[in-house]
C-alpha cells in the first residue's frame, strides 16, 4: 500500500470568482498543490490555503514557458508524493482545455483523477447578455467551435461554415482572434444573412467585461477587443444590445439584497 | 420612487448541490421567494432561508399544473411587492430552459432581472465520464440539440442529422426520450459509422447517476433509463467506459482530502 494524491481537473469558470462551483471553491481551499492557467484570475487563485503550493503553469503569454509534458510530470510527481492536486483551468476543462492530453498522461501513470465541470465562457457570455442560446422561436441548437487551430486531428482544418452557418443555430466561436474579414466572407458565402446579430464578449463576467454588438455583415468593422474574447452569432442574440435600455433603472430603487 | 425586487434567473446546475455556483448558493440563501422547477433537487431547494417562500412551479409531471403565464405573473407580483426572487432552473437557464419567454414577460413588465449561468447537464455528463468534448484529436466542435420538440419556430421541425452527424463533432442530445430506433436509422443514413461511441447519462451528477455505454449502431438495444437523461455521441467518447477500470483503486490508498 502506498499513499497517493488525487488530481482534480477543475473548471474555474469564466472569470467572476462567484461563478466558481461550490465544489471547485472547496477543492481549491483544501488543495496542497494548485496548478493554474494564465486565464484564471488572481481572486480565484488566492482562495488557496497558505500551506498550498500555487503554481502558474500558463502557456500563453508568460515569459516562462512550461510545456504540456512538464505540467503532466508535475501533477504526477505531486500525486506520487501523496499531495492532493487541483489542476485549475479557465471555464470548463472539457471545452477547449486540453483535458484529454492530461487525462491520458494520468491514465498512463496510474494516477487517480476526477473532472469537476465549470461554467464555460460561451454560456457565461450568453448569461451576461441576458440571452437564451436556445430561444425556441429562434434557435434549435448551439454549435461550439474554436477559431484557433480548428481540429488537430491530422492537420489544422478550416471550419466548414457551409454546414454550420444556419439560421436556426446559435454559433459560439471560442478564441475567435481579431480579424473577422475572412469569417464574414465565409459566413455570407455559406448563405447566412448579413443581418444575423453577432456579439463579441471580451473578458466575460470579469469586472472589465465588454460587449460589442454588430451583425454578421458588419463583422469586419469591429474594433479590436481585449482577450480573452468570444464571438456569438445567431437570431437568438436579436435585441440583446437593447435589453439593458428597456428598463429605466434610475426610476427604480432596488430592494436590498 | 418605488421599491421593487430584482429577479434572478438562476441555473441550479445538473443535480449535485456542490455544482451550484457560489453565486447561486448565495442568492438562494438570501432570496425572499424561490420559484423552482421539478428537476431541481431537494438538497438545493432546502438552502433557502426559513423566511423564504419556496414554491415548486414545475410543469413536467406534477399533479398541479402551473402555466408559464402563471409563473411569469408570480415573479412579477413578488418583484412589485419589493421581494427579491430567485427563479431556479435546472442546469443552465439559457440551454433549453424557456429563459427567453420569462425574460420577455419581465421586460414587458419593466422588472429588473439578471441571468446567473449554471453548469448545463451536457457538460456535467462529460465531466462525469472523464471526457473532453473537444479532444483535439477527435472532435472539432460540440453540437447541442434537443430531442424534444426540436424547434418551435413555426412548427416542430425534425433535426437534420445529415448536416449535424459528422465524425469530427461531439453531439449532445438533451431530452432524448427513450426510443432510439429512429435516431439510429437517421444517423446511419446520414453517414455516421455505426462504431461511433454513444453514452446515455441518466441523472448526471446525482447520487443515483448511471452511464450506459453503447455505439450509434447499437442505440436501439439500450435499456430504458430513468429521466432526466442525456445522450452523448462522438469519437471523443471513445474509451470512456474503460477509464475507471484502467486504475486499480484497491491498490491505492488515497491521501486524505
Amino acid at each position: 500500500m502506498k499513499t497517493i494524491g488525487k488530481i482534480y481537473l477543475v473548471g474555474a469558470g469564466p472569470g467572476d470568482p462567484e461563478l466558481l462551483t461550490v465544489k471547485a471553491h472547496r477543492l481549491i481551499r483544501q488543495a496542497r498543490v494548485v496548478l493554474y492557467d494564465d486565464l484564471v484570475s488572481e481572486a480565484i487563485v488566492s482562495l488557496a490555503g497558505c500551506q498550498c503550493e500555487v503554481v502558474n503553469v500558463g502557456k500563453r503569454c508568460g515569459a516562462k514557458r512550461i510545456s504540456q509534458h512538464e505540467i503532466n510530470a508535475r501533477m504526477i510527481e505531486s500525486a506520487r508524493g501523496g499531495l492532493s492536486v487541483v489542476r485549475l483551468k479557465s471555464g470548463d476543462p472539457g471545452i477547449f482545455g486540453r483535458l484529454a492530453e492530461e487525462m491520458d498522461a494520468l491514465d498512463a501513470a496510474g494516477i487517480p483523477y476526477e473532472v469537476v465541470p465549470g461554467i464555460t465562457a460561451g454560456i457565461a457570455a450568453a448569461a451576461s447578455l441576458s440571452v437564451s442560446l436556445t430561444d425556441r422561436r429562434k434557435s434549435a441548437r448551439v454549435v461550439i467551435v474554436t477559431g484557433h487551430k480548428a481540429y488537430a486531428g491530422q492537420k489544422p482544418q478550416k471550419i466548414d461554415w457551409k454546414i454550420l452557418a444556419r439560421e436556426d443555430a446559435t454559433l459560439i466561436v471560442y478564441m475567435p482572434g481579431h480579424e473577422f474579414s475572412n469569417l464574414r466572407a465565409e459566413l455570407l458565402e455559406a448563405g447566412l444573412p448579413g443581418a444575423v446579430p453577432a456579439v463579441v464578449v471580451s473578458r466575460a463576467t470579469a469586472q472589465d467585461q465588454r460587449h460589442q454588438y454588430t451583425t454578421v455583415g458588419d463583422l469586419d468593422s469591429l474594433p479590436r477587443l481585449e482577450s480573452p474574447s468570444i464571438l456569438l452569432m445567431g437570431w437568438s442574440l436579436q435585441g440583446a444590445g437593447e435589453k439593458s435600455r428597456t428598463i429605466d433603472y434610475a426610476e427604480l430603487m432596488l430592494a436590498s439584497e
